[in-house]
């Protein structure tokens, strides 16, 4: 397969008083070092300019990008409408972190660009401006047709990928979010993700507790007795490779690790502390069950350091060699 | 200070039939490879016997060890009522194994062993002879004089250490068991630990909210406002350096890990999960809050390896290493 795919990678600037602008252009800076593939992005090139000495390319059609990358950053210009300020969100930079947001979209689904790269948003600015999405992820989903229900959020780093059934939950009730239906779900999108993205024909999905020890036969809780062995069994019923419950904290070590793709987790921290740990700077958040590629650095703006050159770009440039990746393995199998 | 304590480690082998003499045997013939200190083991050599062929060395002092440890392993002898099969868990051998740990204990107790580390034990065997305590732990608590809720289960690797404030406990019912009053039980029995075992006069504790992303404020989750800050406020008017409550997931990377010398964590894998994900086969369990030193390797008894030469004896080196380590600072120190 080639290494790279056809058409350049569409990355959304995120929110332009974040670090998104800073990391994207580090990103064009070190594009050898890192083994970047062509990309275009999309947003205000004032925002790239306020912390980017470097040359940008402005192009009005993706197909320059693989030309113009050669040059300088290729990027699809969008207007906020004030001048952005590093550290200072502001509702005009919320609008065109979203409207980046939509075109990025829609130029992966159109397939003039391979794949989608999200920079890091303001979620509380884009509520306020009648945002009505949980977050990124959601948005996309819908834009490509998909339920929320039926994408999966992964974390993948070099030696593991975990997957979280339920996200943003209060720790007192994981437990009543769990059902097998959802559990199913999950996997399965995972499954598929693995199969499409990762070019794993027969996938190894290896699924964790939710209580200490996996609750030693119900001792310590009874929801891997009731909730999670029965969507184990659906899964394995159904011809997957599927293994567990197992003992969550002793599923990461390396030796462990090696026995499957993917490690579904009942919990963001089961599955975030674990890849955070191991992987910290080239974890990429890849989301499972879209008609496109889509991926992330999994950081958020980081308003604080935006405008101080800190910003480190690893994470950035994981997800954009991670979405040429996923884009080459899917056109190879198509 | 020295290198070595100026007694010698007593260890239980735990229970006969498990993986405990094979590794305590293993860590005798790798004693120079190892970097071990002299240390005494206490059961049944029949145990020993019947999977290794090296050299024992009765003993019924402790003060023999040292001079006894160029020789073979020095062994203070204690009988099962039958001979012990590997992976043949018996009454008998229950019986030893408690035995052990409470001779091992004493010695260490009355200063003859400069501290103790405790081999793995079949915890629904001792339930079936009377053993009254959840696990090692309380016992030797117990027969220190020391409440249960005053001591604290350190998990301890090489770049981190992890405490639980709850343990054997299904996730569901974690937020009903913390109170702030535990919180600082557990903080306080930490950072005590931190000082007399490891030498840090001026330790830095780092404590985990509860929820993703701690919580969010009060988004997704309440724990964290009403519980674990008031804790960390009520220890920092102490004059301790507490930081938190900080989101799990991003507390375990390594730049971050450099700025505390403990995790406090809310619940068992939250601990157990970054520790056994970073230091599989060098983590240890450090017993906190006593006024003897004891350590252990974080395994069971694996009675489904037992007697094959599988065993690795990495844990219970690094367990022997730390309680001659922590050994030395108290003695340094007293």
């Amino acid at each position: 397969m080639s290494r790279f795919p056809d058409s350049p990678i569409a990355i959304s600037l995120g929110d332009p008083a974040g670090i998104g602008p800073e990391v994207i252009a580090k990103c064009w800076d070190n594009r050898s070092a890192f083994d970047l593939p062509p990309f275009v992005a999309i947003g205000d090139p004032r925002s790239v300019g306020a912390v980017w000495d470097g040359p940008i390319e402005l192009i009005d059609d993706p197909r320059e990008a693989d030309s113009a990358f050669d040059v300088g950053l290729p990027l699809i210009q969008l207007m906020a409408a004030d001048a952005d300020v590093p550290g200072h969100p502001s509702t005009a930079g919320a609008h065109c972190s979203l409207d980046s947001l939509e075109i990025a979209v829609g130029l992966a689904r159109s397939g003039s660009a391979a794949a989608v790269v999200t920079g890091p948003v303001a979620k509380e600015m884009l509520y306020d401006i009648g945002f009505a999405h949980p977050g990124q992820t959601e948005f996309v989903a819908e834009r490509c047709g998909v339920s929320p229900g039926n994408v999966a959020m992964m974390l993948a780093g070099p030696t593991l990928r975990t997957v979280p059934v339920t996200t943003h939950v209060a720790l007192v009730d994981v437990a009543s979010k769990l059902t097998a239906a959802l559990i199913e779900s999950r996997a399965k999108a995972t499954l598929r993700g693995l199969q499409r993205n990762f070019g794993l024909a027969e996938p190894r999905l290896a699924v964790a507790g939710l209580n200490p020890h996996a609750g030693e036969g119900g001792a310590l809780g009874r929801e891997e007795v009731e909730i999670i062995a029965p969507a184990i069994a659906a899964l394995a019923a159904e011809g997957w490779s599927v293994t567990g419950p197992h003992p969550a904290d002793t599923m990461f070590h390396s030796r462990v690790r090696a026995n499957y793709d993917a490690a579904l987790c009942m919990y963001h921290d089961q599955a975030l502390i674990p890849i955070k740990a191991l992987h910290f700077e080239e974890a990429v958040n890849v989301t499972l069950g879209l008609p496109i590629v889509r991926t992330a650095p999994d950081h958020g703006t980081a308003f604080d350091i935006a405008g101080l050159d800190r910003a480190d770009a690893r994470p950035m440039a994981a997800a954009i060699r991670m979405a040429a990746h996923c884009a080459a393995l899917r056109a190879e199998a198509a």
